[in-house]
């Protein structure tokens, strides 16, 4: 038989990463390639005792179907919570969703239309690319230098259906947008209709000092801010959250509705039952503390091993760093010499709408010991360099 | 600022269903209306093991990204449940779905195009309606009769892209399809490019005799096969599945990667701890005893109190009687009266593709206590009643 796939269904790709990923689970393998919390990190008993309170108090009613718009004591709390961030939100604002991928998928269902622009940043977070390129926008790289994407650049991509923006400790790059630049932008936002969607999974780990408010604190009725509880407490309890102006809130729900009717009760009653009393307050700055011990480990490593001419910036939060090496080697061609060496990395070109950038790099640090990133560092570092050793200084064999 | 939405997003509507259900949540209620599983048959004593089995033995990994295919054992389980209904399917076969409204979701996704024909039945599921809706296909209605599509009607929807079928106690009607005609329609369907997407979700909910072979086991290659852990065991879990031919699970595969990443590892893992040692076997058939006994006391009940001219078929399983009311009167204009009466349902029109049939209406029998149906049924019946009566026979005043 002969399936006729969707048209769409071309624009969906096997992620490269997934490859990697699969590579990196070999026995062995030192990965700096997942972009997986630290396991150890997850309050396996505080959850243990959260669904035991949960399925004795509200049994029947986690486990029966539910709201599509989330379980009305999270949200009341989600609410609060990006509030505090300086987000005017109130819990009718907030659409829980299965992880913060879904809140993407749902943006792009009601957004993204064929052929019409989606402004991106370059390089930016893969599955937001994933998730979008299903509904066939044409992406449009907004300019940006270090410091995030330039102000003068959003008038180019007036037309764009939405801006989608990591200002937090970015994947892939662990780049934060100061607080000038985020001032900057909301008002050149506001001179256009684009909508910002902003995705914030890595606000809460900052390592030195608190980031600035989300762009969307400065942009009321003009913003999606998207959220997880993957990287805060456990992504295997998929979820995460979306907060809406009233413009577009209801499109979502629908979309939210077609999608999969609503988020899990079970584990909604769960998270809410972890976070209620203000869990996380002591929870998240210990995962900041032990991320930190990583970030450092990796930077001294990078520091002390990586030859010259590769570039990399330390973050100041999230899981990544970002490397550039000398142009004219390719991350990918590295990376089976990398495996066969004993560690993994992600290439960073699958981050570009626009491809290229072969010489980069991400490396994740908050899943391998630090001790360890030493040595997969070290590794990595040798294959570099053996690419880069210029043709009279190579060995005569 | 003006929110320019994506064409698609107008196809989503807002479900005149959930409106129905916030005035069937009314105190003292008596609500007919309700999709939902009777919340009394979840083996919550049995979850809060499984979950701490899960928890004590493999927490951290519960609580960790997963794999977008789905925990493998319980994709293991599904490929042998599936099979013993007669479709042939390996593991690898089996995507785990966030309830089976998401594998409607992801199959639109692939397979759905702007325009094209899909062909459902008339009446259908109004969830798939939704779910294809904003992949903007053209709905075609396959004629049928009593015992559904009828088989010399497949070569008029050959241009559809899928024919969504509910062969089993068919969501709004109650209708099974008898084995005859299931193997006339693989028959017809393997003449064809439509390949089938097939909704099971109540299946093992039979009261009288097992139901045939799904329609898929006879189209091996040509069929996607949905199903669901919401009427066997709880919807709040939100977990279902789809087993998908290798022509197609590739791209549904990433179209979940792009939707959610995956479902839930640790809902996954506590359902295939409650399943795996043979639960089911004991639990759906005490949930089968409980609702035929449902079943037997609205039948009854409707036979008492529907007044002449409406029509009904007994449902031979799940969850629904489907009523037609005389010409004439439209159940959409009656519902209030009903809901000041003490009694909700659901209008059928919103099932049909093509609209109309306003005089339809679907009854759930699964949540309200027998007792409580007839009570409810009489008051409905009185509603139909005095909008049947012959304006001769009307109250003077």
């Amino acid at each position: 038989m002969n399936w006729r796939m969707a048209h769409r269904a071309g624009c969906l790709e096997p992620s490269t990463i997934r490859e990697v990923l699969s590579l990196a689970e070999r026995p062995g393998m030192i990965s700096l390639a997942g972009g997986l919390p630290a396991a150890d990190t997850f309050p396996v008993d505080i959850v243990g005792e959260a669904t035991s309170r949960v399925l004795r108090e509200t049994g029947r009613a986690a486990l029966q179907y539910a709201g599509s718009e989330g379980f009305p004591p999270l949200r009341e709390w989600v609410a609060d919570r990006v509030r505090r961030k300086g987000i005017a939100a109130s819990a009718s604002d907030v659409l829980i969703t299965t992880g913060s991928q879904q809140g993407l998928d749902l943006v792009a269902k009601i957004l993204a239309e064929p052929g019409a622009p989606v402004a991106v940043e370059s390089p930016t977070y893969l599955g937001a690319l994933q998730a979008l390129s299903p509904f066939e926008p044409e992406f449009v790289t907004v300019a940006g230098d270090e410091s995030g994407p330039v102000p003068a650049a959003i008038a180019d991509v007036r037309d764009a259906r939405l801006l989608y923006l990591l200002a937090n400790f970015q994947n892939p790059t662990g780049r934060c947008i100061p607080a000038e630049r985020r001032r900057e932008l909301a008002a050149a936002l506001a001179n256009t209709d684009v909508p910002l969607v902003e995705d914030d999974p890595y606000g809460d780990l900052w390592y030195d000092t608190e980031p600035a408010q989300p762009v969307s604190a400065l942009l009321p009725g003009r913003s999606v801010y998207l959220g997880s509880f993957s990287k805060v407490l456990a992504p295997g309890l998929r979820l995460g959250y979306v907060v809406a102006p009233p413009a577009v809130y209801p499109k979502l729900l629908q979309a939210k509705q077609a999608a999969d009717l609503h988020s899990s009760g079970f584990t909604q009653r769960i998270v809410y039952e972890v976070v209620k009393d203000g869990f996380l307050d002591h929870h998240v700055p210990e995962i900041r503390a032990r991320y930190a011990r990583h970030r450092d480990a990796m930077a001294a490593a990078l520091a002390r091993h990586l030859p010259p001419g590769c570039h990399w910036e330390v973050p100041t939060g999230g899981m990544y760093f970002w490397v550039e090496m000398p142009p004219g080697l390719d991350a990918a061609a590295l990376l089976p010499e990398a495996v066969e060496a004993g560690v993994a990395f992600v290439p960073g070109s699958p981050f570009f709408a626009e491809g290229g950038h072969e010489s980069t790099m991400r490396l994740s640090f908050v899943t391998v010991p630090p001790e360890t990133i030493d040595v997969g560092v070290a590794a990595l570092a040798g294959v570099i360099a053996a690419h880069l050793a210029p043709a009279h200084l190579a060995p005569a064999l």
